[in-house]
């Protein structure tokens, strides 16, 4: 752990990743901006709260917690001043925070794509939407408009097929021959008896055959179904999606392309970015443009409902998942039910149980309807299920806790009250749910995190897997395969905690230093996890770092709304216009933030494209660019189906030798699946850390 | 006027510019949309309204308007569904014909850019916020900018300088001059006296001296003066600001550099289109970048101040302008006063005069205030104004009219209620409010256009004018000149009415015809105004047509929502669903139609910049482009102060000579400054229309 603390940035930015890197910045972000507060609003505001008798004399139930808080001042108090002053310096010191993290962030991907090796998306352009033309196919007409509008710059492109079926073949065919793998490992062990299998669902029934010929067989003809299914996709014109990436001879035709309008037609031709190759969701390159309004529209209002309406089933599962009901239905069952250990264990665990399940499946829901809404790579996937997670966090955690009830029970007086008087319900109901979330804090964040250092879920499950599921050592290996961090699971959860520090802080003071020990040990943590756990799936150069930033302002004026919520119900009424200026400024700094650095994220300036191409031209005049980008976007299944009878490394080393002719960047992480890496539950560290920590040997 | 109808549009285009041809087409539009509502509303609402007896059993006062409108029908009323289905029809139709309309004058712009002759803004690119550098001056750092990074393409540039010194002393002069001439005048008349002048502020004191010699030896001064500031124009660095008008090989090359982003800092070397050379208010060009959003800011702030609170500084000045303040102040007008009939005239008139007074000069404030602002061009101030203008007439004309008061003493009210009774409360007064409508627009709308035809107003000003301010032939021409339609007075009214028009089709039917008679008097008689009367300042290529388009779509959901209002307060809630998603359904029209149509006012597809370049190359390979863009965009004034000693027509004969070598599109009207014209008050025709006469001869 104490080496996982001291690598240094630039460090870690070429071991895991920008991604990752600036991931961690978040965490760190947290402790910029909570430590300088902690010291102030304990310096300033906890006299002032303490020094009061309100609630002394107010006879009401109270805890010393309360004392703290800004329960404990009377009515019409001209201390709220200091709480005013102090919302000021709070919101002063995020801004100044976000301010600088923001310029260093957007310093560190410039200079990151500046410094990057070649990669293939560097000079590539998606382009959507090609019109359809009776007389050429979508190859021809694109290869032709770029001629003609971009006669200079114009290199190549690769047309988009629809491989979904294909893609369902190979992977139906890479079951069967996992399977083949495990019969022959059964038939070796012990040679005396064939493997016997039923052909039918699962094995459970149908005749039983020889279960290594049969999946000789059954591979055999899968794999002239792809070799087919391969020649169908190619000449079959209705295979063939109207979108290509094209390619460029430099940077910046490339970045010009992605940035103007093509066609008279604003729907036609669209161009855009094309994500790395291995950032590419491939599943969703076959959907038609027209359908995807359609389905962004359906998503929204399925999310809608999602968010607000979601208590319903749930309580109807919950209703069924009682004990008296499961003794009903199945009920031979009940005699173990009976037993009393069991019975109690039960009767704590189901109650909540199918919420905890929803709750769990909860990011696997939405990154289904992310990818159903179309997006096109997997950076894009994830930056939506997260903040729409989020989303679904503030009105079902947040709201639901400080409002008591689900956000159902609540709409109703929510329509009914007058808009400024919402901010009042919320503001009273806050300072009275400190507890509850220092509670959440400790159980949720502290506990989580602990969890994560241990890996408990992960290793849960794959015992799960290796029980159930896992069959050879290839299966093993990808039981035990961490994945990458999950941005989607990860982020809305950091999020929360910077809502509920950012109302508390002048609120509840004595909340803080349990988000800074929240901050600091996931910190720690998660700084360790990257480098020896997580793989890298794709590299945005922090792409999402707009949205991080945006989802802090958001917290910010909601907590500035709230106070002033809070503070008219105190009648410190003088206060409120000193109060309102506050989301004003906030909001005002957010758009000077998004006109001075948000376009580093989303476009490519002319500048640095002509600086990287200039440069590039002075270091490798000889350069084969054609043949470098010609088969940068071929689907992953083409490639896979063609080499399947040989192993899994090859295309590794595929990458490898092109990554030799052409100076790829390689990835320093392998793929677990495919070196040979002892547990890593009898090993600390992993093999790359060793390759590190001798490279850093003079 | 005949003639004026019988005009196509295409000449109508090549007459008057394709900005006025849409102008027109609004006017157009409003028949399209209300002529069918006519019919629909009239055959089904009116007998539904009608064959009511609430009224009369209510034994409110109503008139037989009110049997005609909504209010006539009880609550709970199944009829109301009629009213529902109606607004669904109200809202298709408009949708529809706002579709069409969308489509059709985008086509017309499209067809005008290609269509045009060459003109230098197509070539053109302003640059602004350049860096500033130690070591090289703007115009050498723009020009290595623009060779290292637009290579092929980057042609010449022209620094902008702070040319508003200059400008005053030539206004100056030029006013020197007039006076000189008005002096000689008054001496040939009668030679034996010289016209004497008093040197103090408007010849009211001083000493007297010989006005022609005194104005001789003013004009020397000031050339003088005028050729020294040009000298350090050019050469004193501070007066060089940090922008500049940058010209390109092809129109594809300016079309690539208007779109992209330059460099890595998004504030700096920003680009945009360059408007044309007569359309660039060349004052705000002056005006540093960092200062513009401040200077926004605080228009926003004014904007908010004037539209809800101009009442009070107008009610202080009415308190001043009655007539025993004015008898008390002006005692020696008191004897005038008194006289019956003027007393009676004064009373009358009185009272709402410092409003009148106040109405008549908002148009001049609104656009001083978006000069404030910094944009850069005519066309840009005048669609500003025009939005500002149209919401001032929304709250304060629309509202307030409608609930009765000032919007200031209605926005406590407001904001006390909670957010969905706003509907209900502005729907309930909106059909006690048909009659005022009616008159409103008989008064406002069809006599304002009489008004117009006979051009009233214009003529008091000008023989006010005549009076007071003419010395010279040339003073008589300007007074006379009739300018440009003013989109931005214009505009705004029609709007208004397509609002009233809207919310009234389905609630008070009989209000559709005074609207329809409205928008085809007004057709009729400004499309005779366009070819006969007025001329065009600018030409913007219908830029203004998303504007006019939005204003619309929010006059329609407006509508929608007071419907909604409406028909809750006659508790008829079941319908409330059906109604909430027609707002909902319109504004996913007005973003689908922002998606499809709007790019094409904003940007220039790079494969309509490829055709025009491609033809023009092979129409005249050998086209000095470099001297055509050189002097395009210096500022007037230069080439004003440059020919201060020749008649005015040099800078016409320039401009022809200019033509005749580069084919440059001349302007079918010549300025009236110039060409000797009988009076239009003599002579009913034009030259022009003569001309154009003459030309349908075959």
């Amino acid at each position: 752990m104490p080496d996982a603390l001291k690598m240094p940035e630039p460090e870690l930015i070429e071991h895991a990743g920008l991604d990752s890197a600036v991931y961690l910045r978040i965490y760190l972000l947290g402790l910029k901006i909570f430590i300088p507060i902690l010291f102030l609003t304990w310096a300033i505001l906890v006299p002032v709260n303490w020094t009061n008798d309100w609630l002394k004399l107010s006879k009401a139930t109270y805890s010393d917690i309360d004392k703290l808080s800004i329960s404990n001042i009377p009515q019409h108090s001209h201390r709220f001043y200091a709480h005013v002053v102090m919302a000021y310096a709070v919101t002063f010191w995020t801004c100044y925070a976000l301010k600088k993290e923001y310029e260093t962030v957007t310093k560190m991907r410039l200079q990151f794509l500046q410094s990057e090796k070649r990669r293939p998306d560097q000079f590539t352009v998606l382009v959507k939407n090609v019109p359809p033309d009776a007389d050429e196919s979508v190859s021809e007409a694109v290869e032709h408009f770029f001629l003609v509008n971009h006669p200079d710059h114009y290199l190549t492109h690769q047309v988009v097929v629809n491989a979904n079926k294909l893609s369902k073949l190979v992977e139906e065919k890479k079951s069967k021959q996992n399977w083949l793998v495990y019969y022959q490992n059964k038939y070796e062990r012990n040679q005396s008896k064939r493997p016997m299998m039923k052909t039918g669902f699962l094995g459970l029934w149908g005749e039983k055959v020889d279960a290594i010929e049969q999946h000789i067989t059954e591979i055999e003809r899968l794999s002239n179904e792809i070799a087919e299914e391969k020649e169908n996709v190619k000449s079959n014109p209705k295979a063939i999606m109207p979108a290509a990436f094209v390619s460029f001879k430099t940077r910046w035709g490339a970045a010009v392309c992605a940035q103007t309008q093509q066609a008279r037609n604003p729907t036609l031709w669209l161009t855009e970015w094309a994500p790395e190759p291995r950032d590419v969701y491939w599943k969703n390159l076959a959907i038609p443009y027209v359908s995807l309004t359609v389905r962004r529209l359906l998503m929204a209002v399925a999310f809608f409902f999602l968010t607000f309406f979601f208590i319903i089933p749930v309580a109807f599962v919950q209703s069924l998942a009682n004990i008296e009901g499961i003794e009903k239905r199945a009920s031979f069952l009940k005699p173990i039910i009976e037993v009393k250990p069991i019975k109690a264990f039960i009767q704590g665990f189901l109650p909540g149980i199918a919420l905890k399940i929803f709750l769990i499946l909860l990011p696997t829901i939405l990154m289904i309807m992310s990818k159903f809404e179309g997006f096109l790579s997997i950076s894009n996937l994830e930056r939506r299920s997260a903040s729409r997670y989020y989303l679904f966090n503030f009105f079902n955690v947040f709201l639901a806790s400080v409002v008591t009830g689900t956000v159902l029970e609540q709409l109703d007086t929510f329509l009914k009250q007058s808009v400024n008087q919402l901010p009042e319900i919320i503001g009273v109901a806050i300072p009275q749910k400190a507890t509850f979330f220092i509670t959440y804090i400790m159980v949720d964040g502290w506990s989580g995190t602990a969890g994560e250092i241990l890996r408990l879920k992960p290793l849960i499950i794959y015992h799960l897997k290796n029980f159930f599921l896992v069959k050879t050592e290839k299966d093993r290996e990808e039981a035990m395969d961490p994945g990458s961090i999950g941005f989607n699971t990860g982020e809305p959860q950091i999020q929360l905690y910077f809502l509920i520090g950012l109302i508390y802080a002048v609120v509840t003071p004595l909340l803080t230093p349990f988000i800074l020990v929240f901050f600091a040990l996931a910190y720690v943590v998660y700084r360790h996890q990257i480098i020896n756990v997580y793989n890298q799936e794709y590299e945005s150069s922090a792409a999402f770092w707009p949205d991080v930033h945006g989802r802090i302002i958001g917290a910010l004026v909601i907590s500035q709304l709230l106070l002033m919520g809070l503070l008219s119900t105190k009648e410190a009424a003088s206060s409120t216009p000193f109060l309102l200026a506050l989301p004003i400024l906030t909001i005002g700094f957010h758009r000077y933030c998004k006109g001075r650095f948000e376009p580093a994220f989303i476009r490519y300036p002319l500048q640095e494209a002509m600086m990287k191409d200039t440069l590039e031209r002075a270091r490798e005049p000889n350069l084969n660019l054609k043949g470098y980008l010609e088969s940068a976007y071929i689907p992953p299944v083409f490639k896979e189906a063609e080499s399947d009878s040989e192993d899994d490394d090859d295309d590794e080393i595929g990458d490898k030798k092109w990554a030799k002719d052409n100076v790829l960047v390689a990835t320093k992480r392998q793929s677990r699946k495919n070196t040979p890496v002892p547990s890593k539950m009898s090993n600390g560290s992993s093999p790359n850390l060793l390759e590190l920590q001798e490279k850093d040997k003079p």
